[in-house]
């Protein structure tokens, strides 16, 4: 049986139910009604049904009972997708797959979670309102959806401002390209709109879901702020905290954690996050933790005791579930509902089916990796859109968009006239995949040695500096 | 037939299902065998089995399906409670109901809980070992039920030393004479074992259960531990804490906190405190906020980073649920159990029924009622064991197991031979129940009084003291 199709036996199993039924019917007639009705009707009557019973075993892996429907999961319980979700990508906190080469299917999730897109309008209201040359992010789609953007920059050309939002969860010290990518965005926005900004580290939450220990995973969170103040943050505008330490020194934090924690319910972080109930309470409870610094009021030290300034929180938009439940509460417990800016995942090396994995060396490129590891890892590992032979690529052109150097280009690649013609060249075949392979490592290597270099530089000093609860130097 | 007792519907319950299943047994010997078999045998088999299939859809408000036994709370929809539960009391942290005059079984409650009686052997060695006369509330079996206590007495000989921690949960700013039973007791364990004492004031927990803001919650925290420093503590062993400051301010205990709420699942939670799907996550992760102070690397300023101090936990009964999961969850995380004494409820004026209700003003004699406020409660109020006329009492004498003001004497009357000899004459009828309430009035008086004076002396700065985590003087 397991090698029918899904589709066959979506087909047959309600056939083999309809006929099961339909015998049982008839020898319920037969014993139900007194009528006499020849034995060799009875006989082959009950065949059918011993027939169909084991059949039906076989296909469900249930006896038959009558009355009792095959429960859901028994049902094709070993062949891929169910037939409504066949084209829908898992994207969550914890998952994201899809089947697609080019990645996951971003207008379709604007859809389903309810966003907007960041169309040319608002990129042009952003570089109008900015007064800068909008990042490559924004240029390029990275960042591909919001919610109430419009709203932040109205407010902001009415003079009033709003602070920065953004986070990571610390599960290794070791962190991956991928990971600067709402960092470089983050400091981006802090610089053009001169603002404060607060990262959070998670490291309760990594201390929830893995096997680790808290001391682990908080000493990750201390080197994981190392990479992220080589992004160059203002030590004057930035307050990084992990969630271990600014929980305990911050009886603020806390009150809005209880709030939140008082307006959702478990059928709701149920129905978001799709938790169970094994799921220890702790999980249960942590949505309230990363929502709870999209309210100004939870740093009394940055903004004194106004629960008034809005929120802007760019993140990848796996993250996103995370703010639909703070949106939901904010107006019920008094507070703005923080605005979002999403980008989209940075892809593995292998192809952009999955989001890049930490615990994975050759799926990414590591902040700690030499250049002669990126030279290695970019050869061998980066999915390539270009064809078997040279012969062919010069024939018939390679593939951008499944191509996971030119993906990883558009990320870091500033140039758009560059960009745009090594697009159009590797398209033509006139450019080789050997040859947009040396462009990306010649754009890593000097990107990840600086970022090295800069690292090297954050002293334990500067760090205790950068997450210590104090006032940050900015005007509202 | 919901007026057949539940004994009956179940034995008769399997019965019909016996004779149901031999009757399908038969019919399938009918229809598959092909053996011939005379109609009139068919016939009546069927008659047999409509008739079982109508008689068990009454029984159980369910078709009958082959092979599919009847739900469990299907049986015995509508009448009563259930055999096994029939005369039990409910006693969780929220609720505390019994349909006895004479309050909750107690002694029924030690089996159902698995913890144990403190027995006269137990008193004795608690004299020996603090080298005092036990406190009448051990001597009278208010404080009746234990774990571990001969633990903690064993280490103790051997001078290894504990800690306590007792609790209030501040829903309101008025506290009654039943809220200071834990800490009059706490108070003597204290001064005879000289030990260092953590009381929790759960002003979170009274967030999230009631329609209160935080505000109010921190505020009644605050008020209640002055009524709770009146009772004698000395600072210099005593930190008072509201979980709204404290969580805020300490990481080991966030630590903790985090720690016990990975090892705790909902599915557990619920089978322990009843929660359910529409309960807020708040409510859900609570229980790991009330366990944290069983553990003494919950207080560095107090314990350092010693883990291995054994706590003792004197508690009403009805908190037990907690402790039961915290000592479930103690030894996964490397912490020792908590040891308990549990003490029976202080009944409301109205009769042992219910516990008393700070919401009612005359259920209760409350801290700042006057003597007036407390003669015309006691006299008005208080359940009489005393019979209708003064000649019938004089003949039958009253009845000071069900009499409100003699439990009441139990509590706060010290010398024991007096207690008794007002039991005696009560139960003989030589003593009026005016006499009685009388007796009790003139005990209350004074000890309320008294009460109001040393709160009266407790200024803010006393409380900021008790409640700054400090070090503390003790040895252990």
């Amino acid at each position: 049986m397991s090698c029918i199709p899904n589709w066959e036996q979506e087909w047959t199993l309600p056939y083999y139910l309809i006929l099961l039924g339909f015998s049982c019917i008839c020898i319920c007639v037969l014993s139900d009604s007194s009528i006499w009705v020849p034995q060799a009707e009875i006989d082959a009557a009950v065949k059918l049904l011993l027939k169909l019973k084991v059949d039906y075993k076989q296909m469900t892996g249930q006896d038959y009972k009558a009355g009792c429907p095959p429960s859901e999961n028994s049902i094709a319980p070993d062949n891929g997708p169910a037939a409504d979700g066949a084209d829908e990508d898992t994207v969550d906190p914890w998952n994201v797959a899809t089947t697609n080469a080019k990645g996951v299917d971003y207008d379709k999730l604007i859809v389903r979670f309810g966003s907007n897109k960041i169309d040319q309008e608002l990129v042009d209201r952003i570089e109008k309102v900015a007064g800068q040359t909008p990042h490559r992010f924004l240029r390029r789609g990275i960042f591909f959806s919001h919610r109430d953007m419009h709203q932040v920059l109205d407010a902001y050309e009415k003079n009033k401002s709003f602070y920065l939002y953004t986070g990571r969860g610390p599960s290794s010290e070791a962190m991956h390209v991928g990971h600067l990518i709402p960092f470089i965005f983050t400091k981006w926005l802090q610089d053009v709109f001169d603002i404060p900004l607060v990262i959070q580290l998670t490291d309760d939450e990594k201390y929830l879901w893995k096997d680790l220990t808290l001391e682990d995973c908080h000493r990750f969170a201390v080197e994981n702020a190392k990479d992220i103040i080589a992004c160059g943050f203002d030590v004057n505008k930035t307050f990084i905290f992990s969630d271990l330490d600014y929980m305990g020194s911050s009886p603020e934090f806390y009150r809005n954690v209880v709030k939140i924690q008082k307006h959702v319910t478990y059928n709701q972080v149920k129905g978001i996050f799709g938790f169970t109930d094994s799921d220890c309470i702790g999980k249960i409870s942590f949505p309230a933790i990363q929502a709870a610094p999209s309210f100004s009021n939870s740093f009394p030290q940055i903004f004194g005791s106004r629960k008034d300034i809005q929120c802007l929180i760019p993140c990848a938009i796996d993250q996103d579930p995370y703010f639909r439940m703070t949106r939901d509460v904010a107006p019920r417990i008094g507070y703005p509902k923080p605005a979002l800016l999403h980008s989209t995942f940075f892809p593995a090396l292998q192809g952009a089916q999955t989001k890049m994995s930490a615990s994975d060396a050759n799926s990414s490129i590591f902040l700690t990796d030499t250049p002669k590891q990126i030279k290695n890892k970019v050869n061998k590992h980066a999915f390539s859109g270009g064809k078997d032979t040279v012969e062919e690529h010069r024939k018939y052109g390679g593939n951008p968009d499944v191509d996971v150097s030119f993906m990883y280009l558009t990320f870091f690649l500033e140039d758009d006239e560059q960009l745009e013609k090594i697009k159009q060249d590797y398209a033509s075949g006139a450019l080789l995949t050997g040859e947009l392979k040396k462009m990306l490592i010649e754009t890593l290597q000097p990107m990840i040695t600086q970022h090295q270099e800069r690292r090297k530089q954050v002293t334990d000093e500067t760090v205790k500096q950068f997450m210590t609860p104090r006032p940050l130097n900015f005007k509202l």
